[in-house]
């Protein structure tokens, strides 16, 4: 799978949110998420710009690989994920595999959806307020036109595009500790 | 946790299952377990000992990491596990992380446990059938004496510890298809 993905810094997340929902937004629930990245120790995912990660969010939990970002302009890449039981033992066997735990970023995700676009309000520990939209798609192909029509809906609610930014979370936090 | 295991081939599966059952074994059900395993780009696990696996079985699926064998007489290894829920999307990340499909084992399992002991009657296929009677510890000290419990075990069953194999599944199947 493609995750189309535009990414934001935002200044006032309830006024935000409003105009999310005057624009035709469905809330669709509120989660709290504490993602562990790994990293290899043959290859350094910050170098091949992929990421490994075990997510809990509210008693679930998902192992999740993302690749190296497609293009130049957004935060689009393939991502798969799997549903996990026991993310002490995904731990446990990725770490035994030669993963090593890099950091945590916690934080809490007002979701949304109009569309095919999914909208999540963050709210990160150490990092502050981010809008994140999002659209899956089965082929690359078809990603370009989507990143168009997902700065088109980040320009109606006051987002520029020059305001987006392509950096993960992980990686804010990394150079936060620096 | 540490998993204390002893195999030996079977010649008449259907008469031990009956000295099994007469020695107080109960049935705990039968399994249809397909196993893919992987191999790391980095390390050859043949060499160094370890396993990786994706276990689909009725439905079920697990990631399953096994260390090396812990001493010269027995199975006995290192083993962590995972209930996943998509075994398809597993294989897809372990491949993007670097781990090949090596081969599959199919077999039908027939389990049966007596006091601490799992007893797995397996028909494994192109190799034939075989006796698994394992025990998990969580400490490897307590495994030697586990060991002997499961050899003398063995020996009440017709088969003596010269009988026993500690090749895997996967070791015999690659053998064969050489």
């Amino acid at each position: 799978m493609i995750e189309v993905e535009v990414k934001a810094r935002v200044d006032d997340p309830k006024q935000l949110e409003r105009s999310i929902i005057e624009l035709g937004a469905t809330p669709i629930g509120i989660d709290t998420q504490t993602d562990t990245y790994f990293n290899a120790e043959d290859r350094d995912f910050g170098k091949t710009d992929e990421a490994l990660r075990i997510r809990v969010q509210d008693g679930k939990s998902f192992l999740t690989y993302k690749g190296p970002k497609l293009d130049k302009i957004s935060k689009t890449r393939k991502e798969v994920e799997v549903k996990i039981i026991d993310p002490k033992n995904m731990g446990q066997i990725l770490t035994l595999l030669g993963f090593l735990p890099v950091s945590t970023v916690i934080k809490k995700r007002k979701n949304f959806r109009i569309g095919d676009f999914f909208i999540a309000l963050d709210e990160v520990r150490d990092l502050g307020n981010f809008i994140e939209i999002e659209i899956s798609v089965n082929d690359a192909k078809n990603s370009d036109e989507k990143v168009q029509s997902i700065f088109k809906f980040m320009e109606k609610l006051g987002i520029s595009r020059e305001l987006t930014i392509r950096k993960s979370y992980l990686e804010m936090i990394l150079e936060k500790n620096k």
